[in-house]
């Protein structure tokens, strides 16, 4: 049983049209008029694979097929259709219509299911409007904060109002709407939003699991003065301090980090920063992942140590604020070796993979075992109008979702 | 024969009044009203002090004593008296007051100089309104440029306008005012704006000459991507190339860099600035100064090495723009001579030193031999309300200034 390609590239290609920027480009904010004509059309292909479809109160478009065996734990297919600002055309989509497609393929082929299926379309998944994400998740996996329904976006809108816009009840007592026990598997996938499959010539890739970013800001405080009149033994410039900690950190992770760990310097400021003043301050961030915890953690302590001496031996001082620490969440090996079986069947020989990125089924991870399935995007651009994966890659990656996808939803676990 | 410190002193605590700051601050830009009620006032002094005043059409303030041998090329001493827009009380206003106590204390010892000397106060060193400064010194010289009165300060109001309102009639044909062979000697005496003195704990320091920048903007250009999922062997991370360039220059000028080299990053932009993606673009500023050229040309080509070679080894491309490059101007060895014998005379045991951040001198350098006297300042704060110089050094390097502007008055030239 194969999925129907032309089907699913005609939906990629119609949701494409809705907030359309550019030739290539989409701007879907979460719960926005975009986002709203968005969900219904996709509710629409729903309902024509053979879904009961329902949004609840939180924007989560979900479609249910009801399985045979009641009582079984439920298997969750999908991701998102919001998009960033300045957004592409597969990030998110690609996973939610791939799914609509595992369901449909499987009415083509009157498959009954033992398990119940849901397929959904998590809202606000990417967070640019109110400055945090995964909120249609976290909603359903019982994982909101206090207040983030009175977050509010540049134009003063709170999520509240924007919901009700949207036109929804939000009503947080719903939440968590699933506890652990009720779903068997949650599967997504994604594009992969890196370029390692392009770099192994891969079109599919088996996620292995995500490793949640450690993010610290660090400030260097030296002395500021005249760049001509401050003899170079007298200074203390903060951003050479910077440099040098930049400079060992990325050595570090080179050296001494497994394939699997990234460190990053994203965002630096200095202070005063006019070329003609010895910088007295400088923040910059760390962005530092592996998908192994104990090794993500001796490398940080490394961290903390280049940082010690760098600031001890150019005469500066430094804080280091923790901005977030998240661990790493496994795939669970059941549903890895059931996509390796099926990977091998394809032919694809698909190289296992750890995600840098959080997705949806991050946070499913704490209700739910969970699988992800990533597909080759073009040079690993994303959250960007040239992002860009071929059909025939996502086409590999969803006959893979839908292969999982019957056998778990035909009972199997193991 | 000594200056008189008291009266000094207190023309200095009055000036301070005009324009004020907080309890130490200081904002009298270029032409404004503060500016002109500073200049009338220290006009008054200048008359006090025997001096025939006038204001020339491009804000300068001159006031002359008559030589006795009208043939003999001048003997001009000064500064200035407008301020950075958030300022100090000694920055400009020290050399200039200096310079008039110079005068009054050989009227007070009736003192008739050979030749004729003329006492500067010159406007607009500081360039703030205009984004251009050392404009009165620059039109004395000859050394405008087009357009120039034309220029607009942040509310619209073109430098010839606010010249008209400061009550002169700027006329650039009036421009160059003297020509070389005019002026045997300028001499000018300044805070030094840097920590040398203090740490070598000299109040007064005799200048060799002021070492021009060569300032530079250096830009890198990598590839963006998720610092999630980019592995550290696919990057071209502008952030860390520009980190080992940094680090790397200011290395090289520690190393091979003489006493008098110095070598800032002042500006660093990164583009785009997030936390959780790989610089793209990072374009940083560099300023580097020596008295010497031929070693400043040696380190700014070893520069260009490292950059190369670091921006090969990180698979980055480079541009390197030339903003400005100046070259060194010496003082002269007659006049530095003086001031070494009036030094020992004092006792003070002064240190020779360059300068970094440049001065009207260096202007007044392309008509006329110049010396320079520095003046200790604390921590060497400058173009900031902390600006302080302790009175004790100001009295000491009037003092030299007086004993060395004597002995060319009185016709000395070696």
């Amino acid at each position: 049983m194969r999925i129907n390609r032309t089907r699913l590239q005609k939906h990629l290609e119609k949701l494409a049209e809705i907030g359309k920027i550019g030739e290539t480009g989409v701007c879907r904010l979460a719960h926005s008029k975009e986002d709203r004509e968005a969900v219904e059309v996709v509710k629409g292909w729903m309902e024509e694979a053979g879904l009961t479809t329902k949004i609840d109160g939180f924007g989560n478009l979900i479609g249910r097929m009801k399985g045979t065996e009641k009582d079984k734990p439920i298997l969750m297919i999908g991701s998102h259709i919001d998009s960033q600002p300045y957004g592409g055309r597969f990030d998110g989509t690609a996973g939610a219509l791939g799914a609509i497609e595992v369901v449909h393929t499987m009415k083509d082929n009157a498959v009954i299911p033992k398990r119940t299926i849901e397929v959904i379309c998590f809202s606000d998944e990417e967070g640019s409007r109110f400055n945090k994400g995964v909120f249609g998740v976290r909603a359903l996996a019982g994982l909101l904060e206090e207040g983030e329904l009175e977050r509010k976006d540049k134009n003063g809108v709170t999520r509240k109002e924007a919901l009700k816009e949207f036109g929804v009840e939000p009503d947080l007592s719903e939440s968590p709407v699933y506890q652990k026990g009720d779903i068997e598997a949650f599967i997504e996938l994604h594009i992969e939003q890196g370029p390692v499959l392009e770099s192994k010539n891969k079109p599919v890739g088996i996620v292995s699991g995500i490793s949640g970013p450690t993010w610290l800001t660090v400030t260097l405080e030296g002395f500021a003065g005249h760049a001509g009149s401050v003899p170079m033994h007298l200074r203390k410039d903060a951003m050479v301090g910077a440099s040098e900690i930049i400079s060992k950190f990325d050595r570090l992770i080179k050296e001494e980090g497994k394939d699997t760990t990234v460190g990053t310097v994203g965002s630096v400021q200095v202070f005063p920063n006019s070329r003609n003043i010895i910088p007295e301050k400088v923040e910059f961030t760390i962005d530092l992942r592996d998908i192994d915890l104990e090794h993500r953690t001796k490398l940080e302590e490394k961290l903390y140590t280049i940082i010690e001496e760098t600031t001890s031996s150019y005469n500066l001082t430094h804080t280091i604020s923790e901005d977030t620490r998240s661990e790493p969440r496994y795939c669970a090996d059941w549903i890895k070796n059931i996509m390796k079986a099926e990977d091998k069947e394809l032919g694809l020989d698909s190289p296992v993979l750890m995600s840098g990125p959080f997705h949806d089924a991050l946070f499913m991870s704490y209700i739910s075992d969970y699988g992800m399935i990533f597909v080759r995007c073009e040079k690993g651009i994303s959250h960007n109008p040239l992002e860009f994966a071929e059909m025939d890659d996502i086409e590999k990656g969803v006959q893979l979702l839908y292969q999982t996808a019957l056998r778990i939803a035909q009972g199997e676990k193991e």
